[in-house]
């Protein structure tokens, strides 16, 4: 169920009907968002808060332990629910802890980041890394509702608007053009300064919702949403630990480069859209150095993606806008090829200007 | 899908269908059983085995964790499976890591004892112990098959036997009669020396399933097969750590004894009934010290009971033969006399012969 700030008295009824209300935030999401969640009265029951560290690094089994550990000593019962209050991050643990937590209880994601309110908080995938592989452990698991709260965005640093673009950019190519168009000035296709407009939000919000709810276990379409993510995840993995960790929407960002450069060798896309999505990266986006990465390395990560089976690495890529093809086998030579397509290009000081 | 040993060609098929086959055993079942299964050739192609260690103290999140890291050591994949190998602690443990692995992987259980078949390989109950509580991390998960070779319960200990046959006669009080005359001569109700007919075992593992067919998640009336486990699942906790730590089925056992104690007071059961069952426990089980037993941990340990909400207590407590009420909220000072009852009972020197 998708709620809006105008539906809040929905959620009160479905809180209402729980026996306990836990709120899992992170330390962030405890800073900036539990006050303005205060403001607008969401939460006038007792609430019993967890609150866990922020970051990437901390979505892994250790902090689920804690969360059920708190749940635990607070004794939650059957029919107590758990508000995520976060980012991906936290919408993603806080929904895998609960899940889990006596055989399931009830979630509500309520996600805080660009990022998370038009991916990670619909579709009901949940779950946290394990030994270095994102998302290795986890659920498929539905939350009873997500509530979208735009206010949040306004306490968000630029960096982590941009990770949400990349994601809304995807869009464009794997669902129809207008993503890019709404968006971006095509002759100069930046982000503007000023918010981005909710209703466009919401378009990305309904456009995966849809999307998810037609095939909840990814058997089929739902891959589709992978576009940039196969090489994207394995640079935001390889480079966790490092001193130059990126967001997911920047490897996705970084992802779509080899993707498009690998869908005109597979599939005859349209050179010029290679082009034009090499311009919105560069107007938007981070020129990152990738030179130190090990392809070899990369290549590895790959082979443990979830998606892939028997050893083969499946790709989405694209005919045309708005025309995905899923589980596209590409060969180890072409992805070595369409990394160092990548990096050639971040390393272009012609194009860059230096 | 329930299978026999006739039906062995449709698991070959299963399992030809899967990229790789794991399997899951613990130090007992890869002593005792896996050479059966060799005999039996029912695992044709390559497998790849994980040994975990014997015994409930060990289904934990550390052995998930070693499982996870076993499965992602040798490259499982979404389409690979887990055959779970062993009684309740392997079937419960391989199922939740298998459900969790990369959002969900297939897995098969084969049970080796006898509540393993009659309980726990059936209904789709995975899970762990966490901070001392039975179960307390789990999903609901149902296995893609159960195959049961009767051949097994030929190298189980007699206490694990009788721990299957506890759960066999709890089916003649919730279900029907009929299984109680089955097993036992009424005049001297005694287990026969002989091994229990297949039949016979068949009949209750149909029952089990057919219950927790039509209630998946608990529910409603599946909620009956608790009979005797609330402060049976107590005991159980409670003797973990000691030395006197007592199987499931003698949890059980002793727990069935106050819940007719709780009948007669709350739904006016007749007490022949529940002098019989005391018969039938004396010529079975062992008589079990529980004088050092401190009530007030048990119940504190039942309140922390899944089953339970709000801090109540619910107890499955039966009318008669057959005749099961589930969610019958106790009050403590009634469970604490329903307690003292037990322990009197298994003090009482004349009845027992000192």
């Amino acid at each position: 169920m998708i709620l809006y700030k105008n539906d809040i008295s929905q959620l009160s009824a479905i809180i209402a009907s729980h026996t306990k209300v836990f709120l899992l935030l992170d330390e962030n999401s405890n800073r900036y968002c539990l006050p303005i969640l205060n403001t607008i009265d969401l939460l006038k029951s007792n609430t019993i808060k967890i609150v866990i560290p922020a970051g990437e690094q901390h979505k892994n089994i250790e902090t689920v332990q804690y969360i059920w550990s708190q749940l635990v000593e607070n004794q939650a019962d059957r029919k107590s629910i758990l508000i995520n209050v976060g980012g991906g991050m936290v919408t993603d643990i806080g929904g895998f802890a609960a899940s889990c937590y006596q055989r399931g209880i009830d979630f509500v994601n309520v996600p805080t980041t660009l990022l998370g309110m038009i991916d990670a908080s619909i579709g009901g995938k949940t779950g946290i890394d394990f030994q270095g592989l994102k998302n290795q452990i986890g659920v498929f698991s539905q939350p009873l509702a997500v509530v979208f709260l735009f206010e949040f965005l306004e306490t968000l640093p630029k960096r982590e608007l941009l990770s949400g673009l990349a994601e809304i950019i995807k869009y464009g190519f794997i669902v129809n053009k207008e993503f890019l168009n709404v968006t971006l000035d095509p002759k100069h296709p930046r982000l503007p300064n000023a918010p981005i407009a909710p209703s466009f939000i919401k378009q990305a919000i309904e456009a995966k919702a849809q999307i998810t709810a037609n095939d909840t276990t990814e058997q089929g379409r739902r891959k589709i949403l992978n576009f940039g993510h196969t090489i994207g995840h394995a640079l935001e993995t390889y480079l966790l630990d490092t001193q130059k960790s990126i967001t997911h929407g920047e490897g996705v960002a970084l992802g779509m480069v080899s993707a498009l450069y690998l869908s005109e060798k597979y599939l005859n896309l349209d050179h010029q859209i290679t082009l034009y999505y090499k311009e919105i990266y560069k107007q938007n986006f981070n020129r990152i150095d990738l030179n130190d990465v090990s392809i070899e390395k990369l290549l590895e990560i790959m082979r443990h993606d979830k998606k892939n089976q028997s050893g083969d690495i499946r790709f989405v890529l694209i005919e045309d806008y708005g025309k995905p093809v899923y589980d596209v086998v590409v060969k180890p030579e072409d992805i070595v090829d369409s990394i160092t397509y990548l990096i050639d290009y971040l390393n272009d000081a012609n194009y860059w200007g230096k």
